[in-house]
């Protein structure tokens, strides 16, 4: 019953058995492998963007921090959602590697920024010139720190709002392939259809190693990104070992059906927990994340029998009454088995 | 014949077969899974540091500018030779990672710093009191660029010069088992002993896919490295595929036993090119880097043959006179084989 | 009628005249003339801090941005209420200096921010460790941009939270006199006997032409301050003048009288405005600036009278019903004039 | 006899009064006061150059570092002479400032780049593409720190060299007016008609309190310049001040006459050194320094009579034989007297 995070899930044979044919011989390194020629060119494919400008980091902080970088200056306000991964989770990376940009936090249900309040925000930046923070970019996240997805008419509002102030969208997409089976749709109508600018996309959550990819759909900041990549340390020498995880996580179809199995067990456990009477659900669950309350008694009997999750967003004190709903957090994977959903189900109906 | 770099050869099945093992089921991240715990431990054992902090990044420019920064305040002076990696490949990571220290360069022969050099280069740093960087940091490399390395005397020696002045010493050991095996004495010997007080330990040009241990000999900053770690997006998720690379590069001493291969090639290739009329050696041989000097029509003989490397510090111009002598570097790896030195060297005596 | 700024005031001849006198002959630069050594006698003695170290810099954002920089580091969160000067009119100069710190914001009515949302704001940083920004720093304003005056006991307060959990108290004091005066304690009762560690300790806005002393109440930064100035570019070489302006402004309390005259100039504003039928007072007024909402119509009046003052926060739009409440901000300086107090209510009443 | 530094004199009366009339009254802040435009105006007409934006600074440093930091990228080289002010004296602002770029050192005879040394350094930049930091801008000094002046052909061909190559030039000129008529020629002839993108112009030396003007010849980050100068705390409210120095600087040539009388006073003092037997001038005495080597029993009697003057690059040891010849620096100002001169001359024959 192993709910904690998408991350302490392993990766499926089929990407090792491709790190080890990667390995045979020798290669150039640094991104200059053959193998990375063809990650761009299926990602391109993919995306339906024949100009767009792809790099490999190992991290998703690398990625946000390494995309946003190239697309606000030190004095520039970062519009982001306040439980958005960027503000919570990353130590200050990208205040970092910006130089010392403004994270400005806005709004709304879910983990999902409204429009309405990020036109506000931006509005409001900049009001006395020189004396303030100017307007930088907008990053949301998809699927969110929430498990909600915004479809590409909700990506589209919010890049609506940031293009009418000619500011660059960047997507956290470190569960971009959760989001894309949720919303059904094409990855290009998801990303740059909708007005996204650079997207990190994500493979580690969903059954890499430590794989994820940059892509600028317009390539002007290409050189900057890759210039600020290595400075920062994130250009790997052996780079093929990069590459060779995200072919094989894009091959066949691979990443989607990855996605599908972690969205399809988390539907599973939701409907489960919503049919147990004093359970219920935070959030609506739409990709591989349930946030879910019940009573406390639940919670001892699932620990307990061994279930693993965080409590959300903290751990509630060690001692309290019974019947004290408490939230929790619940990940699925690639990777959750059918008996895990169920074994969980059947304690937390006791 | 692939001496073009050790960045360029693949890993030994071990280390996939470590990956596959550590790959089974869940596990906590972020280098709290329990190899981690381990890899901790045989570092502290090989290295008789029982008080050592350990932590893993996955390139080499991490780990040297994660170090420095960790060690060094921004207005201070990071004492390196002119051809050390950190002042010419890593497009000012230091500089980056340290908030703008300044890089004082301190020349030698075969890139290794002379004591007395550093030593006048300490002293005159700081002389106008606020006006100037401060000291800072004292970064050498062992294996250097040159191939050459340092004795532990010769580290002591310049480590003595930084703790007389009051200054922490910094070992970048992308290549450190290749100086080891060459130095014949314990890392302990090679490091702390010898008054280093931050390591860079590599893995990756000596067989991993892409890690390197941070090893602090004295803990008192490692919450502050930690941080930088995190803060720079160098803090992996899934960090036991780190571990399980690093376990299975310590154990039963097959990072020495790569090691020892790759200097192995270098020696047979370097007294085969000295034997050679017209050919000659440019830096002494003490790992696996062979500097050699011979005419341009052996280069184009090699060249022909498919032999891979690069001219050194810049490709010549493509015309020539047959006879003018070229320099060029030549790096052996854990997998360079008999034939392939074989193969050059018949080449090259044409 | 003047009341967009203090900083829109000239400064008193005293001040000039020093200018003068300080001018004659040469002297050593960068801080090392005998003037810096009265300076620093003299607000030790007036603080009754004997360890403290005093430095001067131009301008309130230096001084800030330098006394946050030197207690916080990189990756911490400085505490300030969302209105802070820090936060609102310094382009970003807290991150630019701390190397990428958070602004973290806490909520009080009168741009205070309360005990009990620092507590909470303290207790939530850093609850997932190395994945989040770490505790830094907390900086308050007194007297606040909206007026207001932390008592010495409110500052005890904030201060105590911040020390619960170890973490320095820095005092914007663009406006200290002026919350000085109105405090009606000591200078010490107001900073370090309340808990403050480091103060920005205003001459500019209070008659000087441009010089801030920061006063480390604890020296031991002292040092690493000396560097950040210098390297910020704000160590001025004829640091004579910024001394000189220093000691004619602490001089027989002139600088006591100055605040005086402006905080009774608010005084009477205040209480003309509050006398007025459909205007009433948006603060307290307790230290040199008041904030009115009065009708629209009035505001006509005022400014085709030439009443110079800005709509706060932002101008509303030019066009609306006469009875429309707007508010607006009045600073009275320590050259307002009883005429233009006058005037302006003449003006209101209508 | 005070020869320790143009920063140690005083400021002209007309200075002081200008400061007096500039108080009079109320006036918008931040570089809005109607004494900026005529500033720009004036500085415009001067270097005939219409376009030309123009912003005030308290100190060179500030100035030198925003001017570099808005034309040179974080992962830019910035090519300067190993002596020059940016490099030693300046505790790394440039670094500060620009987020991280390397000084790269390029040397020549008294303190002036040669243009062959700059075109190899910018051609050995970046050879190694992502790995290496990036060309980014030149710097020189003029006059410069060894008294020396470069004439606009030596301007013009150290720019020739980096336009060549894509590259910004920016001059510090902390002692341009000095540089200026000693060259003789506009201050369009020696700036940008000779290639120079960006000015230091420099007052604080020639006789202000402490101002600056940076003037961009190409506008086109002027804003950008703008903002580093808020968020460094440099954009001073009262700027009237700032202004108001500026414009009586500039009135009638005194800027120039002030320049004049220092190189006179240097021009006076080298002759009678060199016509000392045994005493000899190190560098051409082309401004206002002289840096002269002579016996250390001249030494001796000169501190005796109060001489007040730096040994030059530092200072010897304390005891020492009475015939070594020891080098000093001797620095000229707008109010160095000929008694000062002559009595310099006199002890030094001894």
């Amino acid at each position: 019953m192993h709910f904690a995070s998408d991350n302490g899930s392993g990766v499926p044979g089929q990407i090792l058995d491709a790190l080890a044919r990667a390995s045979d011989g020798h290669a150039p390194g640094y991104g200059a492998e053959p193998a990375m020629e063809r990650v761009r060119d299926r990602l391109r494919e993919l995306f339906e963007a024949p100009g767009a400008e792809v790099f490999l980091v190992a991290t998703g902080t690398a990625a946000n921090a390494l995309a946003i970088a190239s697309h606000c200056p030190p004095w520039g306000a970062v519009y982001c959602h306040p439980q958005a991964h960027v503000e919570e989770d990353e130590c200050g990376a990208p205040e970092f590697y910006t130089g010392g940009a403004k994270l400005v936090l806005v709004d709304g249900p879910h983990t999902k920024m409204t429009p309405g309040a990020l036109a506000q925000a931006i509005t409001a930046t900049g009001r006395a010139g020189v004396h303030n923070v100017q307007r930088g970019a907008v990053t949301l996240t998809n699927a969110t720190e929430a498990g909600s997805v915004h479809s590409p008419a909700e990506v589209a509002a919010l890049a609506g709002v940031a293009r009418a102030h000619g500011l660059p969208v960047h997507m956290d997409g470190a569960r971009f392939a959760n989001a894309l089976v949720a919303a059904g749709c094409s990855p290009a109508e998801l990303t740059w259809k909708a007005g996204v600018d650079v997207l990190s996309f994500g493979g580690t959550k969903n059954g890499l190693l430590g794989v994820e990819a940059v892509i600028l759909f317009d390539p002007a900041r290409a050189w900057e990104f890759e210039l600020r990549r290595k400075r920062g340390g994130h250009l790997f020498s052996k780079h093929r070992y990069l590459a060779a995880q995200m072919l094989a996580f894009l091959e066949q179809g691979r990443w989607l059906e990855l996605a599908r199995a972690a969205n399809a067990a988390a539907a599973r456990l939701a409907a489960g927990i919503a049919a147990v009477p004093g359970a219920s659900l935070v959030h609506p669950v739409e990709a591989n994340m349930v946030f879910a309350s019940f009573p406390r008694a639940a919670h001892r009997r699932l620990q307990a029998a061994g279930a693993k999750y965080y409590f959300w967003p903290a751990d509630p004190a060690p001692e309290g009454p019974d019947d004290e709903a408490l939230t929790c957090r619940l990940v699925c994977s690639w990777c959750t088995r059918d008996d895990e959903v169920a074994g969980f189900l059947r304690h937390l109906a006791g």
